[in-house]
């Protein structure tokens, strides 16, 4: 019998049980005046996995919670927004380090159990006196989930949030990001709590195949922050079995931690300033599943594209084009490409190596709606990705470009 | 004795000795009224090289023109611009060889000799009656360098040309691209002429050489068109010692090549339309000349970056997550940057793993003026390498979402 799946629209990571969370205004930034502290934190030690972000220059607060994850467990996470604490060297991993300390003491346990995520401008220190001060006043409650949400925001204009629960476990997350749309203010953070006793090492399996296929498939701007980090805790403490990766609840699990992490990363996408379009780009007939990831990315990063999605231009070559730079393997005779009609169907635009007539009228209306979709087809074989993104606006530039430090 | 190098300014393809072109307005598209077919012809046969696009989708003439190359010579080019006979199946290779062989008619010379070149809209076919006219009313001279360079533009708001004297040889460009700025006519394009009497082999070399540290170090918005093209003809005529990869005139061939290549890559990058900045970058102290060369490119293609300069608002924590973006071996601990003061020397922004204390003023004056220079050290090896970019402005988009086909 299938696992039972519900999900949860108001769900958050301190949905699952055993789970509180709480947050505070420190002004990390004086010009703010928002929620920029927070803490999510587990009644029971956890499982713990986190992937981080490829970019060679790695913030102080992710080599700190690497090295607390490294056993594969942690109970608590602090985070903050307004101030990445990255490219600050040893000064930079001295204040990580006393976040963790100190919201290790204020929870009663060891520094090494609490991960630390940070959000913000590069190269500004953390005003470690009020960062201190705020760690002390957080409130935690199973109803905190929210707020924490809100605490990790910087450019996002409303909290990401969702859970959903399978069989007798819940899973919920929250994440922020909304694009390099303001200078150094990229990263995107997500966190992921479930009450399901799930096994280190399945934990850790399963995060990366749900990131793969979900944060690893979303483009705004094409630019990495050095902050980025997803991070899960499991605390078991709605028992049952452990699961692992042979287990009967093993693909539920992953089905649901996948769930949620495709509905954060499309949130985030969403969520992207200046942006007035959602593009979803699916290529199936790959030749390999990397293929058609590599495909799928490239079509929503191409700024091309992007423009002409912004436009409402049909202009389907760029589409191909953009396939063509991705390094997927492709023939141009076997591919063919469609615009999803509002109306349900899809428009056919290139198909045997040459371009099909089509009205252009009805090519346009496909671009009209919010929500975009384009369809290639490389004909080769039996792989499928699909990827999102924004398009980019006059505004993403004037945004992007006229924050000031 | 070092040989003697001159810049001429106004020199262009027919500037070498033997070379002849000519242009015509043959309405490609209907809306241009501008010169867009162009002929390019050497009175010797000539050993002949070219680099094309990385992209997996080949426009038909580029196919072509591979296959006329094979043999490492040919006599002459036609060129087109307003239709890329790009995505246009067997049709498109049909007409492209039809351009090849009426040329070659026209000339009184094969039509295996003449390379083909189009730029312009993706997925439509070029009108084979207008272009066959076209061929005809061609007229060549030893004057028509610059109508060529004018045939060609598609966006581009100037010709782009230049020409070299290095002892007893001149060698000519001339090139067109102002960045995928309008859907599809990105192409880059660029014809190389040359009297020096360089061996087929040699010319292969130095001109992967030359693209490597010129076309391949530019960057407008990051998407590689499917016509790009760099063709090179020696024809011989000014006599001398064949030119070979040990003789004497060999560093001097390579010396002007790259010279040439440089200055119409810079011009490319000083005319992307929307643009208001030219931006280098060089990085400096890299392991590898591959990881130099990466380092710089994701520097100036890197959004946060582009809208950071356009903004004039010194960011560097982009360019240092630029740096780490790219994939360059690198310590974030060893590496500084520095931004170039117009009146002359480097402001340092970070240096051994911290920011360093700046005056903002400074450093806002240093992106005030439209040649914005960023040095980047990566304090690890002997590897240098520059590239450059244009910035991102709301212009820019506009007039990418706004054009219609």
């Amino acid at each position: 019998m299938a696992t039972e799946i519900e999900t949860i629209a108001q769900g958050t990571v301190t949905t699952p049980r055993g789970f509180q969370a709480g947050a505070a205004r420190v002004d990390v930034r004086p010009d703010t005046q928002r929620l920029d502290l927070a803490i999510l934190y587990s009644e029971a030690p956890c499982q713990a996995a986190a992937v981080y972000t490829r970019n060679r220059v790695r913030a102080a607060p992710l080599l700190l919670t690497e090295k607390h994850l490294a056993d594969g467990r942690a109970q608590a996470v602090v985070a903050n927004s307004g101030c990445a604490n990255a490219a600050t060297g040893e000064r930079g991993l001295q204040d990580a380090l006393e976040m963790a300390r100190l919201t290790g003491v204020r929870l009663g346990i060891a520094g090494e159990e609490v991960g630390v995520a940070s959000t913000g401008v590069i190269g500004t220190f953390l005003p470690m006196d009020r960062i201190g001060r705020g760690i002390e006043r957080v409130h935690l409650s199973p109803e905190g989930g929210m707020d924490f949400a809100r605490a990790i925001m910087t450019t996002d204009t409303r909290p990401k949030h969702l859970a959903i629960r399978f069989g007798p476990y819940t899973l919920g997350g929250v994440a922020k990001g909304a694009g390099m749309i303001h200078p150094n203010m990229a990263t995107m953070l997500c966190f992921i709590t479930t009450d399901a006793p799930v096994s280190s090492a399945y934990l850790n399996t399963a995060l990366k195949e749900a990131v793969d296929s979900s944060f690893n498939m979303i483009d705004v701007d094409s630019d990495t922050s050095t902050n980025d980090m997803v991070l899960v805790l499991a605390n078991g403490l709605a028992d049952g079995e452990p699961i692992e990766a042979e287990t009967p609840m093993a693909a539920a699990f992953a089905e649901a931690l996948a769930a949620v992490c495709a509905h954060l990363a499309k949130a985030i996408v969403t969520d992207a300033e200046g942006s007035t379009k959602f593009l979803e780009a699916r290529v199936i007939g790959a030749s390999s599943l990397g293929d058609a990831r590599k495909a799928a990315r490239e079509v929503v990063r191409s700024l091309a594209v992007k423009t002409a999605v912004y436009g409402q231009d049909a202009n389907w070559g760029r589409i191909l084009a953009a396939v063509g730079n991705s390094g997927c393997e492709m023939d141009e005779a076997k591919t063919a490409l469609y615009l999803a009609i509002p109306e349900g169907g899809e428009l056919c635009l290139f198909r045997s190596g040459s371009p099909l007539p089509y009205d252009e009228a009805q090519a346009k209306a496909c671009l009209a709606p919010r929500e975009v979709a384009i369809l290639v087809d490389l004909g080769l074989g039996e792989y499928a990705a699909t990827a999102w993104g924004s398009d980019i606006t006059e505004n993403y530039v004037r945004l992007n470009s006229q924050y000031t430090t």
